[in-house]
């Protein structure tokens, strides 16, 4: 059997987040049943996604790369990176992925789980919420559309920016806090609402933080609730060991 | 700056949760202020360490070393394992730490926060809860030894057999629910609350399910509640990065 690699550090939490959801999704009832795992968490050669989308920063795909390389060294033969902003094709494909290595793509994953979800004849929509460096690079767009079912929903930009703001600010961020503030969690239902009231029949939470907000929920106003970690938490038992996927 | 390096898998939720411990005590309100981190899970490679101290099954120390290397090649220059029974002489002793990396001991780092506990001239007696193979061997009891302001209580046989059931029943334990159920709740409660009305100052939950029971709380019955698992995180940060610690 094969070993999971986990890209953590994009942020920390989400590292750990991604992990804990692999071992959610694993049939166990004894520490030896799962399967085993490799997380590198580094901040330190991986430096801001959006930074360097918008604003000119240093690339974090050679950060990526040699996690990538660390990981396999340790033997891990799937790997995935749980930043839907790193998933940008100007990040991911400057990646180099080991020889031997699998690596799946978060934003793939979300999009094929997404198009379980269509029904009838009209296209069904599918909201997007995210940093403005996943919303303004069209990460999950290049994606979509391969879908011709699905219908991309992103919100105006107030909202959007006003979304951002909910990740980064340094004040009451979910980054700088590591928790949801009670205006986060207002301006980011409010946005969920927003994409509900114009026929979203699920919304992509698309930022490993975002998750955090609808803890133990599973739909919001109607729409169902998409935690692409938790897709590729899913994708990652799948491919090593499906046999144990819950 | 060098980098942490977590022993996980034992179990699987043990290692992200000390990982989780680490990124809460460090300073940070970037993901780049974070410290650099590996870990590794690696249920195949470490069997049961109670199974090994109480019924015979296999040593766990050649797969603790074989993960310890696998950090040291990533770039780990101070590591810990965050399983408490572990750190059992018969298991540790075997353990091999790779050259020009600092092992951090998550008992004697208990015992060492336990001792600031102490005031005035009895001494203090100080609580354990854990599993079978931790009370058995009495891998706190070598640490406590060396502090003679502390003492150490441990619950009669029936309360430690009954703790100990909570952690691996495979109906209703931690390790096969991922999650507290009622009964395990107040088995767990009942046996602080045994401690507690004995005068502890506080009580080591020595099994990292254990601390599950009360999150969020600080205090039970008047008892401190001391998690060894957050306790090593501290100690983890503190000495990789003295000016991170929170």
């Amino acid at each position: 059997m094969g070993a999971i690699g986990i890209v953590g550090g994009v942020g920390p939490s989400a590292g750990t987040d991604l992990a804990s959801k692999v071992f959610r999704h694993t049939k166990a009832v004894k520490d030896q049943d799962h399967i085993d795992l490799y997380l590198t968490s580094c901040p330190s050669i991986i430096p801001d996604r959006t930074g360097f989308l918008l604003e000119g920063g240093d690339d974090p795909a050679p950060g990526i790369s040699t996690c990538l390389k660390k990981l396999a060294s340790c033997g891990a033969t799937v790997a995935g990176i749980g930043c839907n902003t790193a998933h940008s094709p100007q990040i991911l494909r400057n990646v180099e992925i080991p020889e031997g290595m699998t690596f799946l793509n978060m934003i793939e994953e979300t999009c094929r789980e997404a198009a379980t979800l269509h029904e009838g004849t009209h296209r069904t929509k599918i909201g997007l919420l995210g940093t403005l460096g996943t919303i303004r690079t069209g990460i999950y767009k290049q994606y979509f559309d391969n879908y011709k079912d699905l219908e991309l929903v992103v919100p105006p930009g107030d909202i959007c920016e006003a979304v951002h703001d909910c990740i980064y600010n340094k004040k009451y961020g979910i980054k700088a806090l590591s928790s949801v503030s009670k205006k986060v969690d207002g301006i980011i239902r409010g946005a969920v609402d927003w994409l509900a009231d114009r026929g979203c029949r699920a919304v992509i939470l698309g930022c490993t933080e975002l998750p955090l907000v609808f803890e133990g929920e599973t739909t919001f106003h109607g729409a169902i609730l998409c935690d692409p970690t938790d897709i590729l938490a899913k994708a990652l038992v799948r491919a090593t060991a499906p046999e144990k996927l819950i």
